[in-house]
């Protein structure tokens, strides 16, 4: 059990999934969050590498080009994907890899990397997520109807997910994630190795 | 999630499942042990109800015909089954439901139920076993042999088991065990009526 494993987390915009990831990195020093990087602008106030790795069109194809990305989606004009080099040194130095994507990106790395685990974050119920995408009265009709069918898309995907964690309290949230992947990691899928000297060293009994 | 999840605990003799069961089910009241019933006779110390439901061939062989029990085999010349009324009141007061039982009953649950989880218990390292097995010299060379052999045995089904419990400090295995159950019972598979219940209320959204 030293290898680290990879965790997709997805869920519902608006259910917090962003401060959870912050607060589980924040509290337990097992894990690593990957940035994704794009090929959009920076939005005001998100910094290189902390939001995302801002790169050109050109520098994101040669990432592709050079297999540098675990995986990549294009959504409307602009290109995301996640570098695989951080990913592999964090695994490696025993860190699960926590990569916070959507869900078409959550099912090519599934697909690629079997080992994954696949975590939905829901809020405590649809009424509370309802009340968040429809703010305070302060955007446009548009904007609202945007975001309530976001929600109804990112429903649909939520049973191809083997967790769900829902975000009721915050603390509470972090350590029922933090359980969730120790859990997983005592899967005896993942310790063949282990399973495999244990049962050498039983042979040996006689 | 109101209905609860069987549970089934093997692991090597010697690796203190007994223990853990206890500590688990006096420290979380979300837990119920199953009690067997055995046509053997007590051995001294042993609580109709507690070891096991002592039972006459003929009340086993009843039990069996009625349906009563949800497996059974029989070891040596002795039969054991696991009582089903009790368990399925357990399970819908959304008890979990903890099994202790060989391997051949584990296997023939998790074919029946196959929502069970199955759970194995290791010793920290088999060097420690082997000890314990041993004893303190006041073993016959014949009993200590049978009990390595045993662990042998037991050792050869541990990959058919979902996860792996280590046994070292007691406290901490208890938790780990109650968080791994925990988990468990995040698992998508096991909510899919709260999925369906997500998705129709988010469907309502547009």
């Amino acid at each position: 059990m030293n290898k680290g494993i990879m965790v997709v987390v997805s869920g519902f915009s608006g259910a917090g999934k962003g401060t959870v990831m912050k607060r589980l990195t924040a509290k337990y020093d097992e894990y690593a969050l990957s940035v994704s990087v794009t090929t959009r602008d920076p939005r005001p106030g998100e910094e290189e590498g902390r939001e995302y790795f801002f790169r050109t069109e050109e520098e994101f194809q040669k990432l592709i080009d050079e297999e540098g990305l675990i995986e990549y989606a294009q959504y409307v004009k602009h290109s995301y994907g996640t570098p695989r080099a951080y990913v592999e040194e964090q695994l490696a130095a025993g860190k699960n890899v926590i990569l916070e994507i959507e869900i078409q990106g959550a099912m090519k790395i599934k697909e690629k990397y079997p080992d994954t685990m696949l975590v939905f974050v829901c809020p405590p119920s649809m009424e509370i997520l309802r009340e968040r995408l429809t703010g305070r009265g302060t955007e446009t009709a548009e904007v609202i109807e945007g975001r309530l069918k976001r929600a109804v898309e990112e429903s649909r995907g939520m049973d191809q997910y083997e967790y769900l964690l829902i975000n009721d309290d915050l603390e509470e949230c972090v350590d029922t994630l933090h359980n969730m992947i120790r859990s997983e990691r005592l899967r005896a899928s993942r310790n063949t190795d282990f399973i495999e000297k244990i049962q050498k060293e039983a042979e040996a009994f006689v």
